[in-house]
């Protein structure tokens, strides 16, 4: 009786770079699917039940895929928009998170989990095991440190998942805590930065990127450019373009969620027409950017 | 026509205040149901089916509840146990929330949650607020700072929520950021401790706590002090009994997961006796030691 030995897993850096360079895109579609601002033929009852918020907010996201499948590597579903509407909001990204990944889409679930021990397994069990795993990668928080996060490298390691830890962000209050000076005269997002990288040294691919990414605020320019060079073998996940391509054309993914599937607000135009143009134009543009 | 006024909404930090006097128990029991410790006789075919494993959850969880009420004033179910079950899992989350209301006890949300913008107003939303908000408070990450938090803060003025931020964990790697030292001659928890007691401000309640709590790893009995110091009017969340009740009775809560809900597995009782006689225990332990 012959034993199947199951084929090598590849690095989750490895498959993204793969799809980067087949498609000639860096370009992450962020899903952040609110009710509000759902396209009125797709609304229906969904003001009146969960399930029927749940549906919409489903067929939303998988029109928008169809749409934006040929111009882009990943979707980027964001958890709160689907927890917002509970169980059923759940069952709505599962079924994104299949579509998109029948389209030969990666997924990046946004998550920013972090937890500990066998709390911070359950994490990594949701949505980076299995057989068939709900994501490709998720994105974590780096408060709780390495142990927090271990379950989630385990899973990069065994099941060739990805994780993007935040490191700098964009927002108002980012320096609460981000830009808090130490000791040794830096700020603590470089300390989270350089840890990032050692948690990451073990887990970097033949295309010399590792699978432990991280978020960085595209807002700070001069940011983006110190994060490269802490973090030279990281995908930097970033919410706008910058000069963060110096590692490879897979070195970096630029992230659009408004402005692609919400673009048929500004134009008029029919929703998947809309979303469709506006990712093939970033597409081009933020290829042009990186350089490659 | 008269038009009804609702009743003024009452801070979660009163409303826990007035449960813990009234029960005199500081007792959280940690709702964390993994599969492979459920009780035999409720696993039926939850090996085999998500939607069979959920059942079970649920089951253990409302089973868990019934044992512990009287002993407990809060349940703080562990997102990531259902989430790992998918949607099914959420669905059980909703069930164990809303039976443990029914029950009259609190919920605390385990869920660390944090993020920006109109998510993290997704966040506050799916927890928060609504007409029946699921849970009464929420455990939080202060990475992101005040803005990604300050949805949560507006549930906590408008709904009589409540949020627990991370602040200093117990877990091995929790020092690689939250020890790292500063400029002024601390470290980063204590920077944090002060943004959280600076957070809370503008909701602190007739008990004289605020809504704004924190989680402190009570393995550290010096920092359980240090935080209490930086933290007067903070509820602390701690995982063990320790000196940080000197703001009142209701000024810190314990919170004990598995010792109780697991509790059965050692001693060869039935589950829910078990359970009832370890919260019995542990409240009796916690309102001795808090000096009340």
């Amino acid at each position: 009786m012959q034993v199947e030995t199951p084929a090598a897993t590849k690095f989750f850096a490895d498959r993204l770079a793969e799809a980067v360079e087949r498609k000639r895109s860096q370009l992450v579609v962020g899903l952040d699917p609110r009710l509000d601002l759902l396209p009125v033929e797709l609304r229906g009852d969904a003001h009146v039940a969960r399930s029927a918020a749940a549906d919409a907010v489903a067929r939303f996201c998988c029109g928008i895929i169809d749409a934006v499948a040929p111009h882009t590597v990943a979707v980027k579903p964001q958890l709160a928009f689907f927890e917002a509407l509970g169980a059923d909001g759940l069952r709505a990204f599962e079924e994104t998170c299949e579509y998109a990944h029948a389209a030969g889409l990666l997924v990046l679930a946004d998550a920013k989990r972090g937890d500990i021990g066998s709390t911070a397994r359950a994490y990594a069990a949701a949505y980076l095991e299995g057989e068939k795993p709900v994501a490709d990668a998720i994105t974590v928080n780096p408060y709780l440190g390495r142990d927090s996060l271990e379950p989630f490298f385990g899973a990069c390691r065994r099941q060739g998942g990805g994780v993007f830890c935040l490191v700098k962000t964009s927002n108002e209050g980012g320096g609460d805590v981000q830009d808090v000076r130490l000791s040794d005269g830096g700020v603590l997002w470089q300390h989270v930065a350089r840890l990032v990288a050692e948690w990451g040294e073990d887990l970097v691919g033949e295309h010399g990127l590792s699978s432990v990414g991280a978020v960085v605020g595209a807002t700070h320019p001069r940011a983006v450019g110190e994060a490269r060079r802490l973090l030279p073998r990281s995908i930097l996940l970033l919410p706008g373009v910058a000069r963060a391509f110096t590692s490879g054309p897979a070195s970096a993914l630029v992230a659009a969620s408004r402005s692609v599937i919400y673009g048929f607000r500004q134009s008029g135009e029919d929703w998947r027409t809309g979303a469709s143009g506006q990712a093939a134009r970033l597409k081009s543009e933020i290829w042009a950017a990186s350089g490659w």
